[in-house]
């Protein structure tokens, strides 16, 4: 990829759009011969593709499965090898708290522990979101501080909450205090270099405070941490590409994700048809819309292949009031594969299709797997689709001379 | 692409030829359905391809439009990120002025200016171009020196010139001292390290000793000063692969930029015909002939569609002569798109054929972007031409045992 010193040097303020529709984990394998979206009756997805470039891309590398933060930061045009997202940084933006550099965030989890320590639930039974609101309120109230760092803990849905290490010093990441499976004892974290043993230390100390605390909640009655690290340092998409980025997301990760590298957030409905609604609305106040499209993901995870099939046809039937605005360039594609035969996240390349004035004829007949593998942008890191974005929106300059 | 070091212990000295054909900014977009070569009837250059193998390749990368000497140098073998040529090193090795290490050269402009040092016109109303060499004349007369520092002021075609400083101790390379649009004051080179302070006083020092000149020479009263930098570093190709290569190129800018990889420029004609018949007539004497041919760039620049169709009709009718020497390779593409209906360079990749007797069969029917896009080559990074050139003349050794 373009390094992002040159990046920024290219980039232009320009007044073009740029919407990226991502499906996620729409990418699949086929069931009775076909996958997810050669299942699904898409007319407009079709004949968006029939008048659009197509390719393949690879979010880390060929052969390797990613999570939802570094396919998703490869698809924004950063390199997700260097900018590592810790899933405490990335749960703590997606509940909208505003991290600083001198914090230190953690997802954690409420699990269950017998007398000799080991885990037996990694879940705690998964207890109820009111139970967890009440147990987080209380260890909160308990534990402000360790030493001098402050703590702040939030919680999520069921047994999950996210907390907040606030401090001078503090370095990650750390070691999962998670022994990952249930069966063995509960772990401590561990600093993998010298200058984060104070970290290390911080939070330990608050893992033994809250074991005494949770002692009279049972089946909660101890806490795992997981992605215990600080916030990277990512230049905005404002900074290395000149953009107004937007983020148009239903859940929390993904609108954290787009915080953290500079979208505007805007407040949208649940359905797909009021995401497309609030990027009417907001057309004129930015350059870049990113739509989130979540459920195609949640249904392969669930190993629903005809519910994901649905979600793309009721994709397709909204996908008109997106191509009424008349986008300089809009891309549509997955931030990575979830094959609802696989139940889970995958390594396959995602389809991926261009639409604008300036590309050449393709070929494709269709928004699917097989025909985008046999498109002109041929298989491509997913890094790359941004600076191709870019350029069909005519926003960069000509390198050298 | 192969590290330097691993190349140089690869490349083995042999008889075999290789013919690098570049049709300048071939690539196009389509008009009325056709791109340029396309359009083009071209039975030469699409039999030539039915037994060649095609792909695409991105100069730079992805989405990233080259100007002409990172492109080139990207086709040479030569890390186009790595090795960055100011335009006005490209200028003067392109007018046969040698270079030393001791150069900082720069590309100019002649301009008009209003009594506020506001810029009106960034040509001078394309003064003729011997109006542009008694100024020079003048100019060069009147400063030999700035400070200890010796100044050389070469004229080119209607308001272009180009100027080296010689002396110790001149890094770049500098910001430009051009306001790049009319409508604005004229502009200093800065300084961006404190290395190249001492340069940035000397280049200033001769604009205000210019403007002082040039008072009497309304319209062209003052210069804009372009791509001010020193001479890269750059291995020759006879380091690097073991070739004796020579070029044959109509215009100065791809000659400087084949002497700066140390090829030997022939004299050749002003058509292509002329260009053809120099290859032959220099066939003993090298093993390695890029063969420019410039035109299909400028029509393209120019908008004209349909002379950038004729000089592609115009090179197939001449191919004969080039293919009756029997190479042991022949590539044929372009450094850069640049379709006519953008008038100008452009990030599309380019139509790639490699003809060899140790390649596979690809089944390419013609010689197009989208015959390519489906060719066995894939998309590819156009710095990998070289060893695949090299490779299909037996000119690399086995990596590794």
């Amino acid at each position: 990829m373009i390094p992002e010193k040159e990046m920024k040097a290219l980039a232009v303020k320009t007044d073009s759009k740029i919407v990226l529709l991502i499906l996620d984990g729409v990418g699949g394998l086929p069931l009775n011969g076909k996958t997810e979206l050669e299942a699904a009756n898409k007319p407009n997805l079709d004949t968006l593709a029939r008048n659009s470039i197509g390719g393949l891309t690879d979010p880390i590398s060929p052969g390797i499965t990613p999570g939802s933060g570094p396919s998703h930061l490869a698809i924004f045009g950063y390199d997700p090898l260097k900018f590592e997202i810790g899933r405490g940084v990335l749960e703590a933006a997606g509940l909208g708290f505003e991290l600083t550099n001198r914090d230190l965030a953690a997802r954690g989890n409420f699990a269950t522990m017998d007398d000799d320590q080991v885990i037996t639930d990694r879940r705690a039974g998964r207890i109820p979101t009111e139970k967890n609101q009440q147990i987080c309120a209380e260890l909160q109230n308990k534990i402000k501080k360790i030493a001098e760092v402050e703590v702040f803990i939030r919680p999520g849905k069921e047994h999950r909450f996210v907390i907040i290490f606030r401090g001078d010093g503090l370095q990650g990441p750390l070691t999962d205090a998670d022994p990952q499976r249930e069966g063995l004892k509960i772990k401590f974290t561990a600093a993998p270099a010298l200058e984060s043993k104070k970290a290390s230390d911080v939070v330990n100390k608050f893992i033994k405070e809250a074991n005494s605390i949770l002692k009279s909640h049972h089946p909660a009655n101890t806490v795992l941490l997981r992605g215990i690290a600080k916030v990277p340092q990512i230049p905005s998409m404002a900074e290395l590409f000149k953009l107004t980025p937007a983020c148009i997301a239903t859940y929390p990760m993904y609108k954290g994700l787009a915080s953290l590298v500079g979208m505007k957030i805007l407040t949208t409905g649940d359905t797909i048809a009021a995401e497309f609604k609030t990027l009417k609305e907001q057309w004129p106040n930015f350059d870049f819309f990113y739509v989130h499209i979540k459920k195609t993901d949640s249904y392969g995870e669930d190993g629903s292949f005809e519910n994901k099939v649905q979600i793309i046809e009721e994709l397709d039937k909204s996908l008109p009031q997106l191509l009424e605005l008349n986008p300089a360039v809009i891309a549509v594609t997955g931030d990575h594969s979830t094959p609802a035969v696989m139940k889970g996240h995958s390594w396959h390349p995602n389809p991926f299709i261009l639409h604008s004035q300036w590309e050449r004829k393709d070929h494709l007949t269709a928004f699917t797997e097989n025909e985008c593998a046999r498109g002109i942008l041929g298989r491509f890191p997913a890094t790359d689709a941004m600076p191709l974005m870019l350029a069909n929106a005519l926003k960069l300059n000509k390198f050298g001379a």
